[in-house]
């Protein structure tokens, strides 16, 4: 175990993830006078509202998931460390973290936890190994296999029932991940693959999006929502509303109906997108300082989202409980800045701000191309419209983020700028095991978890 | 066990492989009256002459990796089918092949016989675990996440001589792949990387560039090679010739200089890019013809590039042994499409064509930006000029080939076409170990091998 040093004396400021609250947090650290330590377990911030258009190979993995310490780099305060944090002592102000086995001990005069949400299966992790989620570059490129490995297997199947089996896509839970997911399913289906295979025809794929929900999208109000099932229904898509899934196994899945009645639809592929988990550093977080915790695992924070007599410790983004705000990059990104505003006032002298208000800047969600629906404020939207907006947000993203829109530009950077487009590492990758496991007893053969044993992260784990 | 069944009459081609050589063939019979099954381990085509860029992280995978079946999916009379090839009866003209343990036996009346190359460790298939070799986009991703991964390491290490051993490449072999390779560990190092760490300089990187040979770049002639070892110690890399590697291991590499003498390089990150050795189908193929088979385990073929007694069977590209030919791009896409002509013309009762003539386009090595050698006919080239070249080749490829450039234009693809830029699927993700393992009494468990367990593939098991 080394302790890292601080060559200064400035604040110490530590930030665990890199998703939306951890890095949108640290750069507005900028200019503050402290040093910032972000602590993440990838290499990569990562967009997930772009996550299933990688699943579906729309985009690579690095057009979503720039370094972290790339997009840092000209922070000279900022220093960025791969790990995996296992403990926060509250008491010492210390974090605990390790890379490869290797454990590191950080502390910190100010903590930002942004550590995030994983996928949950409501009790059932089992689930896991047969229905991926939907949270990290892992998942998607894992469900990418599943989903054109299917078409590959089914072209070599050799009864209708296995053919009909592996050519049956179920998305679990009708949000926008699972929305969008089972939309580019079916286009991917009916629209990509149509020319592509001799035996099957994929145009004949059945993609089924279940909820126990009565609405498809739930949190964009009855109309958007009955937009979008019909938009689906047009599309394809089988929407099963008010079904819950009891069980999942490796060829089909068993859902019970509003009635009691039960059904099993058989499936070899079958995507998860149906409920978060908060980080379980938010369960040692509520233990040490008494504040509570809400069934999803999310902390209750003070209304300037600090723990309970740890005006030190922000908790944002989607590990935070309060007032019922949802987890949203938006939520993330405010309560990051807020977190690091606060630090920077206290320290330049100034009074504190009010408590954090969440200023709504609205939600969508693509369904298929040139099809999306868009809530802003009171006004909604629906059809081509919505999906200019949410093109126009996602290109504003995508070139402002990452400086970076095409092949040739990625060439251009690389001949004639510093930058790479393609540094994803993923965690199947990162120093694959083969080249750590016996590095000797300078590090402990302690890994995350690799890609033959891997099952897809639960976040109760 | 299935037999696939046929639909026609027609005269049936089994193509195996998805290389230069295998797709090209594929192409080529387009217009001949047969029916063509291309059966392959990937479900991509490979750009293999820009791996190092996946590696290296300037390009994504799916940039370099079409899919095979959009490739050909406009050609009615050819068929995609994943497999792995197991065995080639030559008596009864069948081929068997398995893909998630499914057995299929496929009939040929002509066979193209494409299977490519692996890497070859020279009887030192231990040093694989250590030095992943650079042939598939499995390699190369792994490659990266150990790239990259060794600098997230170094930042964390506590001693110099860890960091040191952290921050040294090693990149054994000295052809063009290797030279490429090295070059690009320089640059990002040195470039790329420079402002990203804190605590380590990156651009004090050690790049190691190994060979046995008294060359560089031994294909290209003296003058070339010469060029190009300057260029590469102008950009530090350190070139050490007539160095045998006699040992790898998780924390070095042990190389017999020419003197006799043994010294022992401490590297974390190895890559190998030393030799190939010939798909063991070679070894099938030879027994059961009685045709020679040289060291690398190619096939001694006919001046027609059949085997010897069986003019219906064409061995094509790096399985082939054929007057001292290269194992190059070039190589194979004439020898593919040499077999079809071949196939087309016996078809339609013309004359066969005289011996395969390779024709020689020349080749070429990048170094680094800017700087690259090329060797046309009498004329050589090197520096800028040659790296032109290099660009105009590899971008009319880019374009020519895969018809999309951008980000943009992928996001064009997908909304108002029906591609998709980014279909790769590696063979750690190829329908997951986990949604496969128990599907079953349909589905064996006899899988390609998976991530964890991974070893990067020897050619000679």
């Amino acid at each position: 175990m080394t302790s890292s040093s601080q060559s200064s004396a400035r604040h110490r400021v530590v930030v665990i993830g890199s998703g939306f609250g951890g890095l949108f947090s640290t750069q507005r650290l900028k200019k503050a006078d402290v040093d910032v330590t972000l602590i993440a377990r990838t290499t990569h911030h990562l967009f997930q509202p772009l996550l299933y258009q990688v699943a579906t190979g729309i985009l690579s993995e690095g057009e979503i998931a720039p370094a972290t310490r790339e997009v840092l780099h000209r922070q000279d305060n900022a220093k960025v460390l791969l790990g995996d944090v296992q403990r926060i002592d509250l008491e010492a102000r210390t974090v605990t973290h390790s890379a490869v086995g290797r454990e590191t001990v950080t502390p910190y005069d100010s903590l930002i936890v942004a550590a995030g949400a994983g996928q949950s299966y409501f009790g059932n992790d089992e689930f896991a190994r047969h229905a991926p989620g939907m949270k990290s570059i892992d998942d998607a490129l894992e469900l990418r296999g599943r989903i054109f490995g299917s078409f590959e297997l089914a072209e070599l199947a050799s009864t209708p029932a296995e053919i009909e089996r592996l050519m049956t896509f179920v998305v679990v839970g009708a949000g926008p991940t699972g929305v969008e997911m089972a939309g580019q399913i079916a286009e991917l289906a009916h629209r990509t693959l149509r020319r592509d295979f001799r035996r099957i025809d994929p145009a004949k794929a059945r993609v089924v999006l279940l909820d126990a929900a009565p609405q498809v999208l739930g949190s964009f109000g009855e109309k958007l929502g009955d937009r979008a099932e019909r938009r689906l229904d047009t599309m394809g898509v089988e929407v099963r509303l008010g079904a819950k899934v009891v069980g999942v196994d490796s060829t089909g899945i068993d859902v019970e109906l509003g009635d009691g009645t039960r059904e099993r639809i058989e499936s070899v592929c079958k995507v998860w997108a149906a409920g978060v988990s908060a980080s379980p550093l938010g369960r040692q977080l509520a233990e040490q300082s008494g504040a509570g915790i809400d069934r999803a695992g999310r902390v209750e924070v003070q209304d300037d989202l600090t723990l309970p007599g740890h005006p030190e410790v922000f908790v944002v983004g989607d590990m935070m409980a309060l007032k019922g705000l949802p987890g949203v990059a938006q939520v993330a990104i405010q309560g990051g800045r807020y977190a690091a505003d606060q630090i920077r006032r206290r320290l330049e002298g100034k009074p504190p701000k009010g408590p954090f208000e969440y200023f709504d800047k609205g939600s969508m969600a693509t369904i298929s191309r040139f099809s999306a629906v868009a809530s802003v404020g009171k006004a909604q939207f629906s059809g081509f419209i919505a999906w200019v907006m949410w093109l126009a947000v996602h290109l504003v993203y995508i070139i402002g983020f990452k400086h970076r829109v095409t092949t040739l530009l990625h060439w251009a950077i690389s001949f004639l700028g510093r930058g790479r487009a393609e540094r994803v590492v993923t965690q199947q990758q990162v120093f694959a095991r083969t080249a750590i496991q016996d590095l000797g007893a300078d590090f402990k053969p302690e890994l995350p978890r690799l890609a033959k044993d891997r099952e897809p992260r639960v976040a109760s784990d």
